[in-house]
């Protein structure tokens, strides 16, 4: 930070900042602009006599393009042709060296890598950005899990929540599961859950819920600079001790602890569990392995069975029995969606759907367009949120 | 993050993943490593041919030092000597273009740039790591703010709070406030605070408390990817409506909502408030504008009267007659510190601090070595802590 201190000292002396233009009227680089008619300007600053400067980005063809370098000395990319309206993360790469934009504070991580991003704003993205809504809260306790000691979760809590909690108000939950990598803090990230729930409890497409997002991660207690023990464990797909029944094993004590520690509607009927890829797996065997506590039930692009690390774990034994109990009660709401593009699953889900559907069950199932991405997550949630709670 | 989907679907497949030797029993390329004796290795992969691999980081004198290539195919910096256990910082330059270690997921922000960081444990960051001590929740309300729209807050709750909520305890509060070009996440973020009311809390050393950490960056309701409007809009040492009077104006609404939303203690022996740098001069301005809102003050590294912008607000008017009213209510604390070498602050501290003692005023005021640093900013949280909310 000594440099930054020597940076802030020149600011505040009023002199330009180093890579910015801020003097005389002279533009400073901005990245990114966003242009009239969907338009993005991309842009940054390569060493002398740098000759490649790309964009890595998942809006392009391929997955990169080449920079310009402007006579001003810095580099910009414009797409050829207008980008739809979105959520979109990249780099560069500069030289063959990837690193971020330096002039974009706005970065996410997934999993173990950082990403620069910005919303072209637009239908599609109505419901990710922070608009002029009331807003719930999202706050982070730690619970005691039964078997992985002091665990950190964050928790949706909807707009009013503070006003009413002191009264007889309560709410339903959802509890809401990442995929492989991630933790806690991924669908408030890059799954924009909580302005997607901001924005469909204002326009009253949504019923005002608690969300419950724990870390399915159970070889770290937390994300990154917040887990205990060696601050250098790095996330990883290949999680240790995930996938083996134990998480699924832990819930029903997530569950009492949220109950007892949140104004929740405490009964079936009031509870709903979904998640993505490995979290739509978790969601899936947690919901049939206990299937008294929840009556709305979404699986975004699951892993389905054969994906478990530990087939003789308890949980994964007696699944069509168990199946076939949990359909019998009736849930609410069983719901599926997949991508036709994602290699990795969409085979899985599909043997799934056609199971249930020979075993006769009722079930949701949507497919889409695109892969196992978070554009889809976040459509899914979209979609899956205004279903719940609501009379059938 | 379709390049993300095809590692994901790679990793699945149990293949070694880009950048990471994980097949047949070979390390896979670890950074940063600690290792015995408060050492550490840093590594990071470069393209090949290159040859000025360095790192640019907070512990090096210079701020730079080459890296070493490896035969491996990889580079690695270790210090020549011991480092002294802290949190630092670092980032990497290859070629000459700055870029993050792509090994470690541990990233903070301060105000515009990410950096990589790690910490060498020891007696000196025992209150940063997370131990295995009960833990306060972290949580992000909004308020409505009187003059600049609804804008987000941190929130820490000591442990307990949501077993106690609901009955009759009730507790103090600090405000803590951010510097220049800060956000409601600095705090939390390079300032570790939530760690260090948890571990100090638990040592006894510190009274449970309510910490509340307002966004004093006006211009922006939230930090970047949670603030309304453009999403583009960056964060900046060149902050608008900033340090112009009305953050000061409004906080006694700030401290009103809380006192209706959280079961604090809602009088002035039970109310404090300290700042960094620009949260420094907040802190003494609010204090001094509103005399009968806190009884304990912690100004560290602060800017003082010379650093308004718009000398002209009320609350800039007859600060000597206002802080002879404040100082002669008696505050419990009036705290102040400031490194040596700040070369930003130090004069201007040094004159206020003489101010008060030629006009006969008690303060605390400490000294220390270094800057203008979080380094500093993270002692000084500590030593203020534990004087709060105490029999004189």
């Amino acid at each position: 930070m000594r440099q930054l201190t020597i940076i802030l000292a020149a600011l505040l002396a009023a002199l330009p900042a180093i890579g910015q233009q801020v003097g005389d009227g002279e533009p400073r680089v901005v990245s990114p602009e966003l242009l009239p008619g969907s338009q993005v300007a991309l842009r940054t600053m390569a060493p002398e006599g740098a000759t490649q400067v790309m964009v890595v980005a998942d809006f392009l063809l391929g997955g990169r393009a080449s920079m310009v370098r402007n006579p001003g000395g810095w580099w910009e990319y414009r797409p050829s042709a207008t980008l739809p309206p979105g959520l979109y993360t990249y780099t560069y790469e500069i030289e063959g060296v990837p690193t971020l934009d330096p002039f974009n504070a706005y970065t996410v991580r997934d999993i173990d890598r950082v990403y620069n991003y910005f919303i072209i704003p637009g239908e599609q993205t109505k419901n990710l950005t922070v608009n002029d809504v009331p807003h719930g809260t999202v706050s982070h306790p730690w619970y005691p899990s039964t078997s992985h000691g002091s665990r950190r979760l964050s928790v949706y809590t909807p707009p009013g929540f503070e006003d009413q909690s002191l009264g007889d108000k309560r709410w339903p939950v959802l509890y809401l599961l990442h995929g492989l990598g991630g933790d806690e803090e991924s669908w408030l990230d890059l799954g924009r859950a909580a302005q997607i729930l901001d924005n469909m409890i204002a326009s009253g497409q949504v019923e005002p819920m608690i969300v419950v997002m724990p870390n399915g991660n159970v070889s770290m207690t937390a994300a990154p600079g917040r887990n205990s023990g060696e601050v250098w464990q790095q996330p990883t797909v290949l999680l240790p001790e995930t996938m083996d029944g134990a998480f699924e094993q832990e819930f029903p004590a997530l569950v009492e602890w949220v109950d007892a520690h949140y104004p929740t509607l405490p009964d079936r009927g009031s509870r709903a569990v979904a998640g993505l890829s490995m979290g739509g797996f978790h969601a899936m065997n947690v919901s049939r392995e206990y299937p008294t506590l929840f009556d709305w039930v979404g699986l975004f692009s699951p892993a389905t069975m054969s994906r478990a690390r530990n087939p003789q774990s308890p949980v994964y034994q007696d699944v069509d029995t168990k199946l076939d109990t949990q359909m019998n009660l009736g849930p609410q709401l069983y719901y599926i969606a997949c991508g036709t593009a994602d290699t990795l699953v969409y085979p899985e889900v599909k043997a799934y759907v056609d199971h249930l559907a020979q075993a006769g069950y009722l079930y949701h199932y949507l497919e889409s367009p695109g892969g196992h991405t978070w554009d889809n997550w976040r459509l899914y949630l979209q979609r899956f949120l205004p279903l719940l709670f609501k009379e059938g």
